[in-house]
């Protein structure tokens, strides 16, 4: 298996992507790594491995950068030559933590989408309080969806669910203002009939309030409210641990609890980290193209690894490609 | 003053809600109060006044009933006489932590809209960490918006910022998946066209994950997404208070950790709590309807009071009338 690697996307770029290449290597023993980046930067952190190749690069795109644009003209950057590794079969599939905009396009006019597939999507595993966790998609690579749309995301949810996750005929949920059925603005409604049809685990309307409460495997909604609802997630949960971190640093007594708590708040924290479930993928495309996010560390490197080796290992976007075109 | 309230909503009725406008009768001596309920349930908890008058109703709406059905029919319900009292000029403003739908048929079909307004839309102050907060519409009176109606939503929370919350030329945000100016779905691209051009003090796009660091003194939206943002807010923060309690309670030594945080944790929960804040009202009504949460105590439904006090005072409901026949 071979895995393309963008060593110079996200905050944390190169070094944390090249470590997290080499905190990989051991552990996936069939995977051939090639890390496209500037060659002088990433060379501190880059160790002699057989089975880790660099391939220069002169380029680089920004996370400011207009993401159609920057894929067309930085034909050198290191997400590109990535991308265009896969779409040439020089590899099965690649890992970027760049700019989500220009991946999307990366994945759209170098890897191609899937014959039948209208729109990619983007998605990730988010946390549930039980611990399993659910896949949310699509978080925002089309703002708006079409009904059939949202049946197709279900369908590619719930194939990674199963494959990837290991989730035994995953429930799915569209994402709705109320349960009931006959809930929802024209869009939901429309979905909902769809999916009611469809030859998936349909359970119905899910609401955001449960979410976390684990109310399905794979929850589907258009890439507009679902950028919001995981925006309001992160945003929510960074605002009360921000409070919760001033409050204990308020008194000597207050900071005494904290040392008393450092477990238990550390177990909360993981316990609302999705990092170590992986990146977020793009479906629909005709090979794995993984979006790890921006701040990540070596560690979310290594987890967005692991994923794509089981993507590529289960063959999702094959799977995809043969239900859709029974689908259609 | 004379407001108008419905006895028997929500899920502490008739106790809370009656205890509630007696709690408020001292603080507000220029309001005259009309409860509408089952008199014999009401009845332990009333007292004599000479400004509390009780209208006695044979019939209630269920949480679980359908809305308009339920509001077409059931006329002496007590949600329903509360609503013809406005719509009658016997009172000049309605409390209710009734279903909500419910209330917002009642608020359509018998207190009726303020001409020019297409659609009424439902508005609460939600918490920001600085302790200002913020207005969010609309939460779900209606699950699709086109952009004319998101800006009648901007222009009737710049008013209700002003007058009721004393902020002086509201900072007014379009919730959006970015904040460039060119991004979005159809809808908000397109109703960020008709805010920019609005007698209003528009600050542009605001993202999700900024909101309760107050992004901005009012944020719109379609009722779909603040619906789903809203629940998104109250999941998560239920969700992150529920593990701190469990940690806290899972040992000896946490235990005591919690004595000792006691008064932070408290400083943390009164901030996310926004019932303080009050109810939430439906703009775009001929009077000030305003929706208490359905599991308030008796100092939300104080806190209603006051808020629709204030939305009397200051003539909200005339403002919005004269505003909006200004713009067409």
């Amino acid at each position: 298996m071979k895995i393309a690697i963008d060593g110079m996307g996200g905050d944390n770029a190169p070094k944390e992507i090249v470590e997290g290449v080499f905190s990989a290597v051991h552990d996936f023993p069939d995977v051939e790594f090639t890390i496209y980046g500037d060659e002088e930067k990433m060379s501190p952190y880059i160790q002699q491995h057989e089975r880790v190749k660099i391939i220069h690069c002169s380029e680089k795109i920004e996370g400011t950068d207009e993401p159609v644009r920057a894929v067309r003209r930085k034909k050198d950057a290191s997400m590109v030559r990535m991308a265009q590794a896969v779409a040439d079969g020089e590899a099965d599939a690649c890992v970027s933590a760049g700019n989500t905009g220009a991946l999307m396009a990366a994945g759209l006019f170098i890897v191609h989408r899937i014959e039948g597939i209208d729109r990619p999507a983007l998605s990730t595993t988010l946390p549930t309080m039980d611990g399993v966790g659910f896949d949310m998609m699509d978080l925002g690579a089309n703002a708006d969806a079409k009904p059939e749309n949202i049946l197709q995301y279900a369908i590619m949810g719930s194939i990674y669910a199963q494959q990837v996750r290991g989730i035994d005929k995953p429930t799915v949920g569209l994402l709705n203002i109320g349960t009931e059925d006959k809930k929802g603005n024209e869009l939901t409604k429309a979905a909902f009939a769809l999916l009611k049809e469809a030859d998936i685990n349909f359970i119905g309307n899910v609401e955001a309030r449960e979410l976390l409460n684990h109310a399905a495997d794979v929850v589907v909604t258009d890439g507009f409210t679902g950028n919001m609802v995981l925006k309001t997630i992160e945003g929510v949960a960074g605002n009360i641990f921000g409070m919760l971190k001033e409050e204990f640093m308020s008194s000597t007594k207050t900071k005494m609890a904290a040392v008393m708590m450092k477990n238990n708040l550390k177990n909360i924290k993981t316990k609302m980290d999705y990092s170590e479930y992986g990146g977020a993928p793009l479906f629909g495309l005709k090979a794995p193209v993984v979006k790890a996010h921006g701040s990540s560390k070596a560690n979310a490197i290594y987890s967005a690894i692991r994923q794509t080796h089981i993507m590529v290992e289960h063959q999702v976007c094959q799977t995809i490609d043969s239900t859709i075109s029974k689908e259609n």
